[in-house]
């Protein structure tokens, strides 16, 4: 069974479009690669592909959609009988429905989430090039980082859209909270990369996001990014610390319309033969921020 | 095609079989877990099987082999016939040939060197276990590397290394250094996991080692490793720089026998699909050091 | 007139000894140098005079007292005679009162603290010597800063105790916190060398320590001992953050007495003829913690 | 005595006017301030008075002249005296001579370099101002150091050039190179602040330049400083190393007339009372060059 390359994209609904692009593009530092309908496409300098981050007009906030990539046509049409076969309906999304894309494989997620599988979208190229590249563009602006990195959602039942991405999508898990019995599955962080996590649950409503992550370079990167959000006046949920699940250096932070992002540094690297790490309830603070020790309320109330 | 995982192990050989253990256990950090006959097994403090590197005592430094490990023994017959196929004769080598590993496959590598792949060795764990664990254990000594991250080989024939690599093990291309006419490649890295390189060729005598590299998790802590190569007086390549290839942030030195280390941090997240990036001959001393930008002789030439 | 050449000591008050001692060598990692009744005696690894912290068993938290250390006996008796004319009363404390030190000056602070200046006290050398000095000792336990950097004290009166320290010791200040309309001081930051703050006071009870600092080389080094304080269970304040008022790097956290300590790295240089910066009351949340932007109630109000 | 507060300006003489421009603001990110004659006089974004550095244009490359600044009119009364006291002739360039200077005592150092005191300049202030004050502005471009930091001189008689500051100027000795006897003082690092050097000499040809140097805030941005020297093509002299003396971290690169700079990091506190820290001759190579343990031509022989 192929790996599933990556999370390709996320599509933010937010309030105010302009006022978001004027974020994403200013403070976080990604670049506009397009607009189509009440859509603006975005992607960071160093993605290759036409865009990673699509913010979509809406009346409320969250995900609209999540969606990753595979490598082949053929890959893609292996996973969406392996989704099929797990009991969700799949429906096919033309080329062209969105800007760049390709045909995608369109389907809800056991916890209510929009997702989709694709392979095809235009090439663009990252700010550096592919001849003799410098290791990164002078001139960029805002926390510019690397990527569009991973998810945190939240849903009720942990333990099937676990075992969906595990059977269906060949993803691993790399950690996981238990209550201290380890009856009950309180998150799930799954991996189909190398990275700690490419997509994670905590238990909670479904259909809701908790936040999406972006890839700098260091904890330097990461204070840097804090100093400039402080600048900016952008409210924060999380100042700099450590997880300890992923071991990630990390600030969390709200986009104007309320939507949660992480700039995320470091983190260890992941195999599929890795044991899954275990974090009881009794010490989920230290496990989500390693020196608090303790969970904050907005931390687990705000979900868009 | 599943993915091989990673690279598993290199063993190599050594003059002074103790003189060799103190340096890679009280400077690089790594920990002993074992011995068989004249080789003694060391791991890294993150990683969880039993061993990645061997030092076997020998009249010459150098590379003894290399192994790739695989995630299932149907993995492992697959990528048996796949090696068969390309025209490399294989051999299995018996569980109990070497400490703490079940079967391999071995192979000869078109540039001369000796390769394994295997699916099964004891599995020990890591410094910091699986359950609620602390992101780094304290009282490391050394340099503490996370883990064995890549080798660089020599050999004549680029192309066909490469092309083995790409067609019977799946690896990908991130870059390459040409001739400026594009002709001739002079250099080909290689990944099969997410980071920047795997596996390295450069052009040169067939069957040698340029240099295992070992991960630490940053800037700061190459610069560190550095501070501690000197108290220690070990003899340096190339003290701390960036590298054009990768981004990796870098520093060379060697062991006691002469076999060229590396302490390698950062470098960029690499995917199936991105496009390999090219360096050409007139810019290869940026492509390597980029601050520097030209060669050193001893970088070219001290081969083991 | 000379300047006083830094804070040499603080003497803290601490409810059970042995477990403080424990404390401040094997987490903050400073070395024990010495014992004399109820008091223990420690330097940092960079620091060359004989202590700099001196912890008494008492029944109550707190600073026993502070001491500034001026380069002769002549500015030691001139210093007397500035503080004398200030209006403060002195007294000789004699060699031999304390270990290791010579005479010293005594004097109340217009905050209630009690203060001190000497010159004399036993050399013992910093842990790399002053022959062909490596940059750090291997093998360091805990935090290990490199010295005692400050202390932030409380006080009614501080535009008293301000012109003290200016008029009668030459310090000078680097900032200050005064209402929106200028009327009020709520904070003042004094230096005598070309840091950002030697000492510091904030509006609050006469005679109360809210932190003692010391100083570690950077960001990383603030992280890394976040991460140690969480491995030993040590209770936080505030987790890694930057200040906007001397822009350091910092963590908060308390000593087995609940004497709050603090790990900082950084802040800008001072000079003499620096403008005094002033940050406005509505604006002192970003000036003590310039990501989170407000003031948390456990850091106005833990006073020991 | 007072101390003198900081070595406030250099003037370097310059080929090309404007390419030296272009290159100090560009590159090095300082800030133009005004012009007058065949001078440009530039400031960093951390620095609050009207210059720092000058540059003159000039048949040959080198320093016109370094001064420092002290804090009083009865300060400079007070050193002129000093200074003719040791035997140097003085005399009084009269305010407007240059650019947004008040009067300045001028004399010629006991190894050639012209030298002046003084302590009247415009003020401009920093980039962030005095009011609530953000850690550092956006926008700046290139390396954007904080502020000169030292030069590195080189002279004959190192003797007498290390009693005239200590003596005449009340500057200490940080560390000094000897030869292993002891005998011969080949290199000798002064302070008048607590960084670890304000002016150092090496053994070499009188009133030459060696470097002057450039205050960053850490590894991290010495690393990034030397990512932008590439981009740029600026010829290296030191790739990214630590300094055994001083403990800095350290890059050295010439400016388009071949004047060396440098941008340094980090470098230990000094007091009055430090011991002096020695260097024996043989160990000159790991004392300035900690990771190469070696000196290199280049660094020996490049002087303006």
């Amino acid at each position: 069974m192929p790996r599933v390359m990556r999370i390709g994209r996320v599509e933010l609904k937010v309030l105010d479009l302009e006022k978001s692009v004027d974020y994403y593009t200013k403070i976080i530092g990604l670049q506009e690669t397009g607009r189509m309908g009440d859509s603006v496409y975005l992607k960071a300098w160093d993605e290759f592909d036409h865009h990673s981050l699509i913010l979509t007009k809406s009346n409320t906030a969250g995900l609209a959609h999540l969606a990753f990539k595979v490598e082949t046509l053929e890959d893609l049409a292996y996973y969406e009988k392996q989704v099929e076969k797990f009991g969700c309906t799949t429906t096919r999304i033309s080329r062209g429905a969105r800007l760049g894309e390709g045909e995608a494989v369109h389907f809800i997620l056991p916890t209510g989430h929009h997702c989709e599988l694709y392979t095809e979208i235009d090439f663009l190229g990252t700010a550096v090039g592919t001849l003799n590249p410098h290791p990164w563009p002078l001139g960029a602006q805002g926390i510019a980082p690397h990527r569009l990195d991973h998810c945190l959602l939240t849903g009720d039942d942990l333990k099937t859209v676990t075992r969906f991405f595990i059977e269906a999508l060949n993803f691993r898990q790399s950690e996981r909270i238990t209550s201290v019995d380890g009856e009950e599955l309180l998150g799930s962080f799954l991996f189909t990369t190398n990275k700690a996590h490419d997509l994670a649950f905590v238990k909670g409503p479904d259909a809701k996001l908790h936040h999406a992550a972006f890839f700098v370079d260091s904890l330097h990167d990461v204070f840097k990014a804090a100093d400039i959000l402080s600048m900016y006046e952008v409210p924060f949920d999380v100042t700099p610390t450590r997880h300890g699940i992923t071991r990630g250096e990390t600030i969390y932070f709200f986009d104007p319309s309320g939507n949660r992002n992480e700039a995320f540094a470091s983190g260890y690297m992941t195999y599929p033969d890795m044991p899954t790490i275990t974090w009881t309830e009794d010490k989920i603070g230290q496990g989500i921020f390693y020196h608090r020790r303790e969970l904050s309320e907005s931390f687990m109330k705000a979900l868009t």
